[in-house]
C-alpha cells in the first residue's frame, strides 16, 4: 500500500491511504472536480483522527473544532448522522489507524465569491498509524506564522507556512520545525502543539493570533495540567522539558532543539500516564533514553 | 453553459469552465486526486489571464509571476513547451475569454513534508469573459491581509482571506472589496490591484508583506505611469479617483467606497487609453458617467 516507515515525519514519499471516498452533501461522487474550491484556494478545514479498535475516542472533540471551522468560513457541514455514519464504516475492523476528514466549501472555481447552491465536497481517507517514534529532533524554524486572528485556532486548508516550515526541517535533517509568530515567540510545531515544562508547570503558547487549538491541547487545558503562557526562545532553552502532542502521536518528547538537548524527564512520563489514562491508545509512546 | 452574468463580481453562481483540463507533468489525467497537495493545503499558485483573438498577449509577464511563486514554493514548473502548446491549443479560435492556469505541486497527501518524487498537477480552465462592468462600488472589508513576505506578491492558493473579503462585499452588495493590512493601510481589492490618482499621480500600494504583484500593476509601475507610496484610508478618501486592475477586467474606475464617491476623472479615461494602446482588448472598459 505504498507505506514508507518514515514518511510522516521526513516525507521521502507520501503516504497513499488504504481507503478514500469523496462526497458532495450526502452523494458519493467519483472525484474531486477541478473547479473545487478546497483545490483551488485552500477553502476548507480538515480533521486528522486516530482510530483506535474500530473507534475515534476523540471524535467529539474533533466534531467540535470542525464545526467551528466550517461556522467561521461559512462552510455547510454535511449532515452529522452521515458523517458519523460514513466515518463508522471506515473505522470498522481497524485496529490501529489514522483517518482524514477533509471538508471544503465545494465547487465554485473562478472568483472569489462562494457559490450560495453548490454543496460541500467532503474526504474521508483512511491511512496506516505512523511508526513508533522515539524523541524528536526539532527545527527552530524560520518561516514564521502571520497573524490572522480571523483563522488562528481552527484547521483550515490555507496551510502553506507549514509547508515551507516542514520542508525547512526536512533539509535541516530533522522530525519537526518548531513555528515562531513575527514578534519571535514560539507558537507551535508544524504538525503538533508546543508544551514546555517550565518551573513545574506545563506551559504552551496562547493561539488568538496563530497556530491551531490541538484536540489534545484542549484536553489537558480542561484537566488543569497545562497553562497557557507566551513562551520566548529562551524559555524554550531554559525549560526543563518540552513535548510535541497532537492527536495521531499523542504527547512525544523533545530530545533537541538547536544547541539544546534534553534527557528523560519524569514530568514527561507523568503526561503521557496521565494521558494514556483516559485515552489507552497513546499508551505505546516512548520516552526519553 | 451554465454562465452567470453578474458572477464574477456577484458570486451569485460560479463559472462553469467552458473547457478544462488536467495534467500530471507531461501526462494528460482524468481528475485530480483527493490526495493532491492543493486540495489539501492551498500548496500550489495560479495565473488567470485573458483570451484575445487565440492568444494571451501577458503571457510573458504570467509565467514569470508563475515561474517566481512556483519557485519560491518549491514546486516543479512542468516544461514550459508543454504548457505553451497546451495554452495555444485552448487559446485556437477563441475571441476572448480567460484562462486559469493553476499549478499545484501535486499528490502527497497526510504531512506537510512534500513528497520528493511526485510530478506537478495541474489544470487549464477556459471561462467565459465576464460582462462589462460599469464603475465599482467598493466595500472597505474588516478582513484584514495578515503580513507574510515569503508569501505576498505571488498569485499563490491560500486564499482563505480573499474568500472572507469578498463574502463581506458581497453581503453589503457592493462589487468588490478594498482590503486592508494590519496597519489599516489600503493594500489591494480581493481580485485586482488599487490605483489612486492623487495630486496629480497615480499611486499604488506596496506588495512585500502582503497582496499580489499584478501584471498590468507592473506593467503601468515599467511605463513610469505608477507610482508605489503607502495610502492610508484618509488618503484614499482624499483621491481624485480611484481604480482598480486586474489582467482579466483592465482598469477600472471605482465609483463609490462608504461615503465617498467620484465622477468621471480624466486621468483615469487617460490611463485607460494608455493601456488600450499596448493592449487593444481593454480598450472597451467603461468610463463613469
Amino acid at each position: 500500500m505504498g507505506f514508507d516507515a518514515q514518511s510522516e515525519y521526513r516525507g521521502a514519499a507520501a503516504v497513499n491511504p488504504m481507503v478514500s471516498a469523496v462526497y458532495a452533501g450526502c452523494a458519493r461522487i467519483d472525484c474531486v472536480s477541478s473547479d473545487n474550491r478546497g483545490l483551488n484556494y485552500g477553502d476548507g478545514v480538515f480533521e486528522t483522527m486516530r482510530v483506535d479498535h474500530g473507534g475515534l475516542p476523540l471524535w467529539p472533540r474533533h466534531l467540535a473544532r470542525l464545526g467551528e471551522g466550517a461556522q467561521r468560513l461559512g462552510i455547510a457541514l454535511p449532515e452529522r448522522a452521515f458523517i458519523e455514519a460514513r466515518l463508522h464504516e471506515i473505522c470498522a475492523g481497524v485496529d490501529a489507524g489514522v483517518i482524514k476528514l477533509l471538508l471544503t466549501r465545494g465547487d465554485g472555481g473562478r472568483g472569489y465569491a462562494p457559490s450560495v447552491d453548490a454543496p460541500p465536497v467532503w474526504v474521508l481517507s483512511l491511512h496506516p498509524l505512523p511508526p513508533k517514534q522515539t524523541a524528536l529532533q526539532l527545527h527552530a524554524c524560520n518561516t514564521r506564522l502571520a497573524t490572522q486572528p480571523l483563522l488562528a485556532g481552527i484547521k483550515h486548508c490555507n496551510r502553506l507556512e507549514q509547508v515551507l516550515a516542514r520542508t525547512e526541517a526536512q533539509r535541516a535533517g530533522c522530525d519537526e520545525g518548531l513555528m515562531r509568530d513575527m514578534a519571535g515567540n514560539a507558537v507551535c510545531a508544524t504538525a503538533a502543539n508546543l508544551l514546555a515544562y517550565c518551573d513545574g508547570r506545563w506551559l504552551t503558547p496562547p493561539i488568538e493570533h496563530c497556530g491551531v487549538a490541538g484536540v489534545l491541547r484542549g484536553w489537558l487545558l480542561e484537566q488543569g495540567m497545562l497553562e497557557v503562557a507566551e513562551l520566548s526562545m529562551d524559555a524554550l532553552a531554559a525549560a526543563d522539558a518540552l513535548t510535541l502532542c497532537n492527536a495521531v502521536r499523542g504527547i512525544l518528547p523533545v530530545a533537541r532543539l538547536g544547541a539544546r538537548s534534553w534527557r528523560a524527564q519524569p514530568a514527561v512520563a507523568a503526561l503521557q500516564t496521565a494521558l494514556a489514562k483516559d485515552y489507552p491508545m497513546y499508551s505505546n509512546t516512548v520516552e526519553l533514553a
